[in-house]
C-alpha cells in the first residue's frame, strides 16, 4: 500500500568533499528511497539492517519498495536496544554478507534508531574495508543527531562507543512519518538533542523552540519538518568544518559529559541518552554560569525549556555527586586525564574549558539534585 | 646491548595529503623508533602488537628503547600465523586497550610481518574511531608490500582480508636487519613480491634484479636497501594516486587473481602468500602474452627470475585447473560476476583486462602445469 507524499523534500548537504552527501527530508520518504539513490549508481545488491522493534514496522515496506526498483535486498534484524551495539553482534552480521555476495559496489541500508545506525554503519565501515552506506533514521534523536556526522561504532564492557568508525553515509532519507511510531518517551529523549542544536549554535532556533516545542512533540508536519532540518544543518556545518572531533566537533558534547556518567552509573538501563543529556544540559548551563560567563537567566531559560519539553533538569536521588565524578573520570574523553567542558557563553555561542575543577562540578551536582 | 646503526636511514616519503607519513628504511632502526616518533606530537602511552615468533626476538628491546624515551608501554603478544587474523583475535586485543589507559593521543605499534600489521592496524584503525598507529615489519613481503599503503584487516571464514580499513600509519620503520632472522623461505616469499614490483612499474629495477637477486637474498645491506626502498617508492607513488582501490592500485594484484585461489584451495596451509604469487604471476605472464602482447621472451624473463629466487614456477599436481578457476570465482573481487586480470603489456607497464576468458585461464593453467 503506498503511502500519501506530501510536497517535495527539504534537502540538506553535508559538506565533506568527495565524502559529501545529501539528507533528504520530509514525511514518508521511505517507500521513494530508491529515487534517492538512483544518482548514487550503486550496485544492485544490499542489505537493510534494522532491530526487531523497526523491522516489523518499515522493513517489508523498504524492501519491497526496493525490490520494484531491481534491487536484490535481504533484511538482517537485530534485537532492540543498546546490547545489539557489540562487537559480538557487529561479527554476526559481517559473516553474514559474503554469502549474500555483497561487492564493493553494493551497499547496507541503516533502519531504525541510533543503535541500528551506529551498528549497520560500522559494519559497513569494515566490511570489504569499507562498503556504500545508507542512513534511514526512525527516532528523533538519529534523526537530528546519530545518522548526521558519520559516527559509527560499538560499545565495550568498559564504555560506550570505543570501537568504530569515522564513515560517512552515502545518503540519508530522514522519514519524518516514522515518528509516529516511536513513543512518546522516546521522542522526548531525541527533543533533548534539538534543545542542545538550539543551545549551542543558534538563539533563533532556541527562541523558536520555547515558543513551538509543543508543536514539534505534538508532531505537527511543519515544526517537525523545520526542528529536523535546521538540527541537521547545524550538525553538517560543524561537521563539515571538523569531520574528525579535532577541535569544533567537541560542542556537540554540550550536556554530555555529565550525561554519560549518568548512563554509565546506571548501566544504561532505565535511562534514555536524551534524558541524561538534558540534565547534563541543566548542570552544564550551571557551569556556564560560573565558569563562562553565562546569564542566570539564559541558564534558567535553558532549565525551562528543558521542563517543559518533559525531560528531567535534574539527577534524582539516584547518584551521588562523587559517584557522578568518578564515573566521569572513567569517560573515554577522559582518558587523557583531564576533563573538558563545553559551556555556554551566552545562549548560542560555546567555549570549550578544561579550567572546570572537580569542586566546581561537585558543587553544582549538589545544588542540582 | 645497543646494536651498531649503520649510516643514515633511507628516507620515502608517502605522500596522501593529511596522511602523509614517512618510511625509514636502514638497518638496526628499531632502537631509533623513539627519534622517528619525536616530530609526530603522540601521547606516551603506547601498545606494541606482535606475535609468538618476533616479540621474543625485538619485543622487549623494542620496548625498552621506548620507556627510556619516557613512553609508558605495554606488549601485547598474539600466536603467530594467519589463525590470528581474526574478529575474534581483534575483539580479543580491543577489550585489553581500555584498562591499559589508551586514548586519542595514544598510539599502537605493529611490531612484525603482514598478520601483526594487518591486525593491529584494524585495531589501531578502530579504537576510539582511529588513534595512532605504526607500523615495525620484520619481514621481508611486510617491508616491501603490507606495511606501506594503509590496507588494514581480518579475515572471515570466507576468505581472507573481507573485513578492515583503509588506515594510514603516521610512520614506518624499516629496519632491515630484522630479515636475518627472517627463515629463508619466509624471505623468498617476500621476494615474490620484489619482483611483482619490478615486473609492473620498473623496467629498469627488474633488470638490476636479474643480475643482484642472489645479493638480495644474500641480504646484503646496500642490495636489500635498494630493494626495499625502491619496492616502497613504487608502491607510495601508486598508493597516492589511489589510496581506496578505485583504479590504478589495482595493478598491485598481479598475479594475484590465480595466487588468491591457490591459497584458498590448500587453506592456506603450507603455502606462502608470496609463493602462490610467484606461481600465479607465471600463469599471468602466460596471459599476457596471449591477451596483453607481452613478447614470449619476457614472459621467459619473469619465469627465470622467479625460478632462479628458488621460488615455484607452477602449481605442481596439487590443483586441477577446474579447482583453480572454481576457486578464483569464489574470491572476494570477483563477487560481481567479473574475474579482472592484471596483464603486463611489457615488463614495467601493466594493462587491466576483464576480457580474459574461463579458457583462456583454463589453457594457461593446463600449460603451466
Amino acid at each position: 500500500m503506498p503511502s500519501i507524499t506530501t510536497g517535495k523534500p527539504e534537502q540538506v548537504r553535508v559538506a565533506l568533499g568527495e565524502r559529501s552527501h545529501d539528507i533528504f527530508i520530509g514525511d514518508n520518504l521511505l517507500d521513494r528511497t530508491a529515487e534517492f539513490m538512483q544518482p548514487l549508481g550503486l550496485g544492485r545488491r544490499g542489505v537493510v539492517i534494522s532491530d526487531t522493534n523497526v523491522a516489523p514496522l518499515y522493513g517489508e515496506a523498504l524492501c519491497q519498495s526496493l525490490q520494484r526498483a531491481d534491487y536484490e535486498i535481504a533484511l538482517l534484524t537485530v534485537t532492540a536496544g543498546e546490547s545489539s551495539k557489540s562487537l559480538r553482534q557487529a561479527n554476526r552480521l559481517l559473516e553474514k554478507l559474503p554469502s549474500l555476495r555483497l561487492d564493493r559496489q553494493s551497499f547496507i541500508i541503516a533502519l531504525g534508531g541510533g543503535v541500528a545506525g551506529d551498528l549497520a554503519g560500522f559494519v559497513a565501515a569494515t566490511y570489504l574495508r569499507g562498503i556504500n552506506f545508507i542512513q534511514i533514521p526512525t527516532s528523533l534523536l538519529a534523526l537530528v543527531d546519530s545518522s548526521v556526522g558519520g559516527k559509527t561504532g560499538v560499545n565495550l564492557p568498559q564504555g560506550k562507543n570505543l570501537v568504530g568508525a569515522f564513515y560517512q553515509p552515502r545518503l540519508v532519507v530522514a522519514d519524518t512519518a516514522t515518528l509516529k511510531t516511536l513513543p512518546k518517551r522516546e521522542l522526548r529523549s531525541g527533543f533533548a538533542e534539538v534543545i542542545k542544536y538550539g543551545a549551542i549554535c543558534d538563539a533563533a532556533f532556541f527562541r523558536w523552540l520555547e515558543r513551538d516545542y509543543r508543536r514539534v512533540l505534538r508532531l505537527e508536519s511543519d515544526a517537525v519538518r523545520k526542528a529536523v532540518r535546521r538540527c541537521c544543518e547545524l550538525k553538517a556545518k560543524v561537521v563539515s568544518a571538523d569531520e574528525r572531533e579535532s577541535g569544533l566537533r567537541a560542542i556537540l558534547n554540550f550536556g554530555h559529559t555529565i550525561g554519560h556518567a549518568m548512563e554509565a552509573l546506571v548501566e544504561y538501563e532505565g535511562l534514555l541518552h536524551g534524558e541524561a543529556v538534558a540534565a547534563g544540559m541543566c548542570c552544564a548551563g550551571c557551569l556556564s554560569v560560573k565558569r563562562a560567563g553565562l546569564k542566570c537567566a539564559d541558564a534558567r531559560r535553558l532549565r525551562g525549556l528543558i521542563k517543559a519539553s518533559g525531560l528531567p533538569t535534574h539527577l534524582g536521588a539516584q547518584f551521588t555527586p562523587e559517584e557522578l565524578l568518578a564515573a566521569m573520570w572513567l569517560d573515554k574523553k577522559a582518558l587523557a586525564g583531564k576533563v573538558r567542558f563545553v559551556l555556554l557563553k551566552r545562549l548560542g555561542a560555546t567555549v570549550v574549558s578544561d579550567q572546570v575543577t572537580d569542586s566546581d562540578v561537585e558543587e553544582v551536582l549538589h545544588v542540582c539534585r
